[in-house]
């Protein structure tokens, strides 16, 4: 069993729209778990201008092989014509690794 | 003086679980620190289904030679039977590796 | 274009703080964006002690030539003398790097 997964991490505009797609990516196995955090205020560069917007953040985990499907997945759900979306590689211990699989049946 | 550090990154039920934990782990100084976050709002699998709960995530910053000592005492304290905790490596400026080795004494 | 970018991350004393400084870091294009999180609590190690104090995190996202930019100019504004302002590389699709990339002019 590998030791390593997939952080996936991204903002919504609303708490609602953030758990819904959530929800779904988890129920369709997309992703492990999903962490919908405490609204956040994002400070950002947008059309020649700095805008400032309450946003939510989610933390998705999700096995590595999984990863292109669920980021094509969140973004064709997500509400933004580009969101951001960034993931990197972390460790965790086999049994963790092991739930991690046997969730999103990777 | 390296330039790296260990990220740890878990999820508890509640505040005070998180708190005790991550207190305890900083005092034993298996970690310079602890962001015990704001609560959260957890989708994951649980037996066949999908469940939904409150949970409050915590990262911890470390010496990487002190990751897996923390990892195992962060489990052996943690209430969850299979608790997620996953790390990876972030680059910091000397000034702060060097406090978190002299907060960890690594 | 690249498929990655990077995160830094860091700790304020508080949220006026911490939108002030990332509100100049977004302005001055040395990040493309700045989460500034819900508060936190913060259990550390400080002066043959442990602390606990509220604190905000901020998490900022730029193009990974501006990252010794961005911390430099970050740990500069920042009001602690050793901020702990770690940063990993992280991926995501083109279309979100190139809006980091025309976002910061890198």
């Amino acid at each position: 069993m590998s030791d390593t997964m997939m952080l996936v991490h991204t903002t919504f505009p609303d708490a609602a729209t953030a758990k819904a797609v959530a929800r779904e990516l988890v129920e369709a196995r997309f992703a492990a778990c999903a962490n919908v955090m405490a609204p956040c205020q994002s400070i950002y560069h947008w059309q020649d201008g700095i805008a400032e917007d309450p946003e939510v953040p989610v933390l998705f985990k999700t096995a590595i092989p999984l990863t292109d499907r669920l980021c094509a997945r969140l973004t064709a759900l997500h509400p933004y014509d580009v969101p951001v979306i960034e993931h990197w590689i972390a460790h965790a211990a086999p049994p963790a690794i092991a739930w991690v699989h046997a969730s999103t049946g990777a």
